[in-house]
């Protein structure tokens, strides 16, 4: 590698306008062919280490710990495990000043909705609150994130809460949280894993437009959840589906709706959309929306303790538990039936908050242009989950809304979550019983307002003009999660996912190439239909490697490929054959003589099977099999198996234009 | 398409050793660069039905429909149907003649094997008769393969064996066949609704070292569970890992075995081994092993009645019911709880079974050279076993050894099932009695016999040379067969094999590339030590389309390039700094001016957003983004995403050489 550099700082620099073209001995007879590269083999353990290597540890994190003493290898080891260790050295005055405002507004944002998200999860109100406690704190020692902001999130609360709700009854109170902490201990777990073991790759799964559609599906579900509170109903269907829920509403019209409970709801939630709206339009009143929910908490309560509308049926959150959380170690579950379904559930759970939080991380990173270590990530998030659900924490991640307000209330570091759940702790401990006077209704509207941000309808018109599959993708997730689940939805999109991932490797594009014309380039014929095709010489190229999952499938079509043109070109030039006779005899025994593969990448045992299935029809056809700009891989494997050997060491070229002027002139005798 | 043709034929013959060539321009001042091709925008339908073609249609199997009369297609319908129809009409006596001694031959291998089958799936011995003459009756009317033996086989028998013991005990006899014509029923319609919904090509999935693997250790298993019969053992495990198998054959050592047993055994396993070995050494010898396991039984049964060697403790086969098979349609279960076992294990058992067939059916098309239809033989075979599970018969699928037997014993066409089907029935109706003192030993050792070609060292060393991964999955499937069971080495296989379609996906190749001397070729530098980087310019090459699945990795891979680059960059260049501001004053702000995206064949949502987050890095440092030769669909992405707007159009170009010829020059100014 050093060398290499030097020659490119040094007198030599390499001219790259200069060099004969490649194509200068086209025009000689005698044409001085680049040798195929055949690098020197390398060893098994040397070959499998880097295989490994790029799999799981492609960012190398071991880099900074090279070459060190111990005591500074222990400094960078529990640096590397607690981020603020290395930030917090650097930390002063103007930093904080930004953090703690942001601290203050995330707050004041966070209590209203914690205290909703956790009756989406059919958990008390305080679970909401402690689970913006504990977590944070965690979070802000061991996370590389500045801008993210943690606590519960609704799409998360929801599906504990469907998952949790198909297993235990609500109403079994103490069994319901005992199962509610066993998976939120086993989500960390999951998330601890997947980073410890580095398979952080695993969320990637899950693809973008995949996301957009569930996100959007389980925005519409949790708003529809609310329309109990904002309307009032007293008997809901416990199903999340469309068609439940609005037969439950219609059901419940006439004497099942509390116009107080409406009118309350309504005009809070119109104001916390037109405070989110000018938030939006305009970015210096980005503190609106964020303050609004606790603005309409505050005034609601207030006006539901004066007029005392309790009595008229508008229903309130009546009781929250005062004081920090306690311990909840020996409320989880490791024995029985349970351990089980604690397990299942805590796994995906856990996996959804993770692809929450990451996305959350990548993408604020992505915008300061700073990295964010996805593996360590996910360890900081596990361990924060696995100490949650020992403090009476259910499953919390990064929330999209919040995190926004924190990165434009100008956050700096992961103190701004220290400041947080500082103040969710005062009001843990001084502030709950004023919460007895709040109205559902406006737990509602503050839901609501929060999860329309999730419904990303750009997002889903530019995935719509990208692929056309993704855009498949996204709708089957969101028409799953409104329509059936939130599981169902989450199945479809993981299994769209999938089977895009299944027809990438089954169906890889393949292309018939062609010459440009006054070049020696060769391009796909139908992107560049001024690209001539070689008379009597298919050039295909496969836009993969040539794997088990694929190897029949490239054969068959390079075999269909060339029946197709063999029909063609017999039909058209019936009339012709006696002109052909004279002037290019060859093509009448047959149409092609050589058939040429162009950059194939890499290939497996099945993959040398096919092509020595297609090399064996092509012979009984009188047709040659040559193959131009292989990978190195290819090389290797090709002279292991002697395949090199049967098709001959000869027929391998450096590029296809070589591959060409080997195979054409024979063409174009008499 | 014609158009194209009649250039290749016409007088415009294409000169391919002449026309510009491509770096001409190089020289020049004002390059003439080649546009990249921008094909006219497909309709919506259009590209829909085209992707929908080329994944489940992609051998256009309606083709010979187009443009035919009603009656005429009618008729095309019923022989693609029964290909019986098309081939029977150029049947003839020389065909004929060649069939009947194949048919004859194999015959008189399937029936002692048939016998031995039936047992490994713990059935009664007339149940492997059975089903060596209904499957072949329907396959030779429906398949397409000319060279298949179709009946019981070892691996499918021992693995019904395996499934169905799980939910009932053998000894529970009624119910045992009731599952296993279920099971037979399901395998049946999976079979065929694979085929008939064109998903056939899910058996891909089961790699070919997989099955390999697979195959060689049901075939240790198998012959491991013979030790029972050769050793003439009373009690012996259920379970087949060889673990147990050894420690029950040992237990029995002192008092369980019987030396009458071992000696009939052992001789004629001896016998059958040399005949196999001769066969395999002299073609002309073919008919040796094919008829020694109908000798072995002959002349053992003989001398067993002429000895009464049975009253010694020697095992026989004692009774097998007489006449054709009866109807079995009222004993599948159609509700209830087995209804879903019995699925569930079809499912299973039919998938193994069609990777078998597909397999054996697609070796022998491509020895003589024709096609097999995959999906087609899917629904005959599936069609086969739905009849077979009404007529009493379990799930048949193509022998490996019976129908190489087929193929040297000189078969044309699928009449030689047809023969054999004839003589299985005479057996059943007339000399099934005969087999009452058949030895249990002489049955063990035929299948010893046969199941000793499934171990496939050669094929096995082929793997390691070629492909590392390959071999741990061969090998996995293997040990999980032999040590633990039939159902967790399947299991094994089929993970390992997806784990590496997850490789593929997520960790796709990448290459740095630099210019070859004396060309205008960008290659990989680690293939071509000789390659050259172009100082200043990264020119990245990944060998697979950006999807969801890899876009972060690809990404982060090219900013660690980067930075990795210009560490070695400026720990090299520290002592020269001074004569590099003369000699070069862009490399010192910035190492890097460009970073070249080569041939990127396909891209999807979360791929542009990657795009745009390292256009977004890059940007930061000054660094352009460049696309070289992007395919087709990406450019009409980038446009749909206006991507292309944010880099800009002139960063598109047609090769690596003309991108670096206009990012070049700057760096060579002063």
């Amino acid at each position: 590698m050093s060398g290499r550099v030097t020659d490119k700082l040094g007198a030599r620099v390499m001219d790259v306008t200069g060099g004969a073209p490649s194509s200068r001995h086209l025009s000689d007879n005698l044409p001085y062919v680049h040798k195929v590269g055949k690098p020197p083999r390398q060893k098994l353990c040397t070959e499998i280490a880097a295989t490994l290597k790029e799999t799981f540890f492609h960012d190398d994190p071991l880099r900074p710990f090279k070459d060190q003493t111990k005591s500074r290898k222990l400094v960078l080891g529990l640096q590397a495990l607690f981020p603020i260790l290395e930030w917090g050295r650097e930390y002063n005055l103007s930093k904080f000043k930004g953090d703690l405002i942001a601290g203050l507004t995330i707050a004041s944002l966070c209590i209203p909705q914690d205290i909703g998200y956790a009756k989406l999860a059919n958990l008390p109100p305080q679970y909401g609150l402690y689970s913006s406690f504990v977590p944070p704190l965690v979070y802000a020692f061991m996370g590389s994130s500045r801008d993210i902001a943690i606590g519960p999130v609704a799409v998360v609360s929801l599906l504990l809460g469907t998952l949790l709700q198909h297993e235990i009854d609500p109403s079994n109170k103490e069994e319901y949280l005992r199962l509610a902490f066993t998976a939120t201990f086993f989500a960390g777990i999951t998330q601890a894993t997947l980073g410890f073991f580095r398979l952080g790759f695993l969320i990637d799964f899950l693809s973008h437009a995949a996301i957009v559609g569930f996100m959007a599906g389980a925005a519409i579900t949790i708003s529809l959840q609310q329309l109990k509170g904002l309307l009032g109903i007293k008997k809901f269907t416990k199903k999340t589906d469309i068609v439940s829920v609005m037969r439950s509403v219609f059901t419940a019209a006439h004497h099942g709706w509390n116009w107080q409970t409406i009118l309350i709801g309504v005009s809070f939630l119109a104001f916390l959309l037109i405070a989110k709206y000018i938030g939006k339009k305009k970015r210096k009143f980005f503190w609106l929306p964020a303050i609004a929910p606790l603005i309409s908490v505050i005034i609601s309560t207030f006006s539901v303790y004066i007029t005392h509308a309790e009595k008229h049926g508008v229903q309130i959150v009546n009781h929250i538990q005062k004081g920090v959380n306690p311990s909840s170690v020996n409320q989880i579950y490791f024995t029985g039936d349970y351990l089980v379904k604690g397990f299942r559930i805590g796994v995906v759970a856990g996996m959804i908050a993770l692809t929450e939080a990451i996305a959350i991380g990548r993408t604020f990173a992505a915008m300061k242009d700073y990295q964010v270590d996805g593996n360590k990530e996910m360890v900081a998030l596990g361990t924060m989950n696995i100490i949650g659900s020992m403090t009476s924490c259910y499953v919390a991640t990064g929330s999209f809304s919040r995190s926004a307000v924190n990165f434009m209330a100008g956050c700096n570091t992961a103190v701004s979550n220290i400041v947080m759940s500082c103040v969710v702790l005062l009001t843990l401990e001084v502030i709950t019983p004023l919460f007895k006077y709040t109205p559902n209704a406006i737990l509602a509207s503050i839901i609501i307002s929060a999860v329309v941000g999730l419904i990303d309808i750009e997002a889903a018109i530019l995935i719509w003009k990208i692929d056309k599959f993704d855009f498949v993708a996204c709708m089957g997730a969101f028409f799953g999660v409104v329509f059936i689940s939130v599981e169902i939805g989450l199945l479809i999109a993981v299994a769209i996912s999938f089977a895009k991932i299944l027809l990438q490797v089954t169906r890889p594009r393949t292309a018939l190439l062609g010459k440009l014309p006054r070049t020696t380039v060769y391009r796909n014929i139908q992107q560049y239909p001024e690209a001539m095709q070689v008379p009597g010489i298919l050039i295909v190229r496969v836009d993969s490697a040539i794997y088990f999952s694929n190897s029949n499938y490239i054969k068959e079509r390079i075999l269909r490929w060339l029946v197709d043109e063999e029909e063609q070109l017999t039909k058209n030039s019936q009339p012709k054959i006696q002109y052909l006779i004279v002037e290019m005899s060859p093509f009448i025994d047959r149409v092609f003589i050589a058939v040429v593969f162009a950059a194939v990448t890499d290939i497996d045992t099945s993959g040398i099977h096919a092509l020595e299935e297609l090399h064996r029809s092509l012979q009984k056809r009188d047709i040659q099999l040559v193959l131009a700009n292989p990978g190195q891989v290819v090389i290797d494997k090709l002279h292991a198996s002697s395949f090199a050997n049967l098709i001959g060491e000869d027929k391998i070229f450096l590029t296809v234009a070589d591959a060409v002027l080997m195979c054409a002139p024979k063409t174009n005798e008499p």
